[in-house]
């Protein structure tokens, strides 16, 4: 049996782990973070993740953050979920470049919607980096949907852990008025990944 | 025997990957991109890496991109280099977290003063951006000189591809006039970096 706790926030990244521990039916605890609230910058929260981010795990060795590097942890740790190609280098070097593309391109651009005054102080710059979002989400996901997403799975036939943070990512388009169906692809793969009885339980929360 | 081919630029975040393979005495090629001429937006460079950066890594099997992605398959694909601790869950996530936190968050921030045109069009919001890059370098370093540098290594006594990829960014600290010795632990470790034979052969180019 495992001792895990996730911190998380529903609808954030922190998404992709908790759904990646259901999958691999780690039996893992968990606490809601509330964003709007502030709850990440509190005292006893950053005791836990001086960023003041969401995800961080508490394992039985210690914490751990960054959503790539938890989401490889989880396969390690529950080998007989089969989530990661773990001995083929290329295969899992080809995951590990979508979550990479997710969490620094991806996720950076929908980040300088809410989140843009980590970048500039001033409301006009604000208010440009908002207004240059869409269109950079489009540009990262014309990428996934032309290079990524060869089907049915991000791996072709094989479901990987790239599939549930794509899952996650995808799940943002729509508060920034982006329909799934601009790529039918990854709106054919929002649908594959809604089937899955784990993704509707750990969305349930 | 290995036929792996490596496109880089002198300086840039590739550097961490043409360490690795260095360390690892891959016997690597490497082709060098003129990045302030455009290089990596040419229509030859776009059918090997589409997204118009370096680094990208042609292997037997086809292209990888992604930094953190190329460091952990550098350590799957050479392990007698002992370059990452694979059989160790914990501690390879710990040398993933520090690696996903340095694209996410440090190599973004530092994005911000050359690239800023990525995330806003108008040139009042790019010098906004501008100006708010050395608090977010420095932020970002406050924070690996205090939870991540354990010392001597990233790893504690270990060395590991999270200390080429901190001494790689650690290494753009001065283009924004911020002396390492702010941080004496990373210079420390700056030092240590710079005397690795491997380091000093790769960094010749
Ligand atoms: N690089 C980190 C980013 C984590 C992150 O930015 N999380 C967001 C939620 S999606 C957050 O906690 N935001 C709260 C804040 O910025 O105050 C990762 O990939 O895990
Ligand atoms: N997430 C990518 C980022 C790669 C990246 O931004 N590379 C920079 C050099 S450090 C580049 O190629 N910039 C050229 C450009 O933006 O045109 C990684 O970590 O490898």
């Amino acid at each position: 049996m495992s001792d895990l706790t996730l911190y998380l926030a529903p609808g954030s990244c922190a998404m992709a782990v908790h759904i990646a521990l259901t999958e691999a039916n780690a039996g893992h605890r968990y606490h809601q973070l509330d964003l709007a609230a502030g709850e990440q910058r509190r005292p006893e929260y950053l005791a836990i993740n001086p960023k003041g981010r969401v995800p961080a795990l508490i394992t039985e060795q210690g914490v751990l953050t960054e959503t790539p590097a938890l989401l490889l942890y989880v396969a390690q740790r529950f080998p007989a979920a089969n989530l990661a190609p773990l001995d083929d280098p290329y295969l899992l070097a080809r995951m590990q470049e979508v979550h990479c593309f997710l969490a620094s391109t991806v996720h950076i651009a929908f980040a300088h919607g809410r989140r843009s005054s980590r970048w500039a102080d001033d409301e006009q710059a604000i208010a440009a980096m908002r207004a240059k979002v869409p269109a950079n989400m489009r540009d990262g996901f014309a990428q996934i949907e032309q290079y990524y997403l060869t089907g049915p799975w991000v791996l072709g036939e094989r479901f990987s852990l790239a599939d549930i943070y794509l899952f996650v990512v995808a799940g943002w388009l729509k508060s920034i008025d982006i329909a799934l169906d601009e790529f039918p692809k990854l709106a054919e793969h929002h649908r594959r990944m809604l089937a899955r009885p784990a993704v509707q339980q750990a969305l349930a929360l």
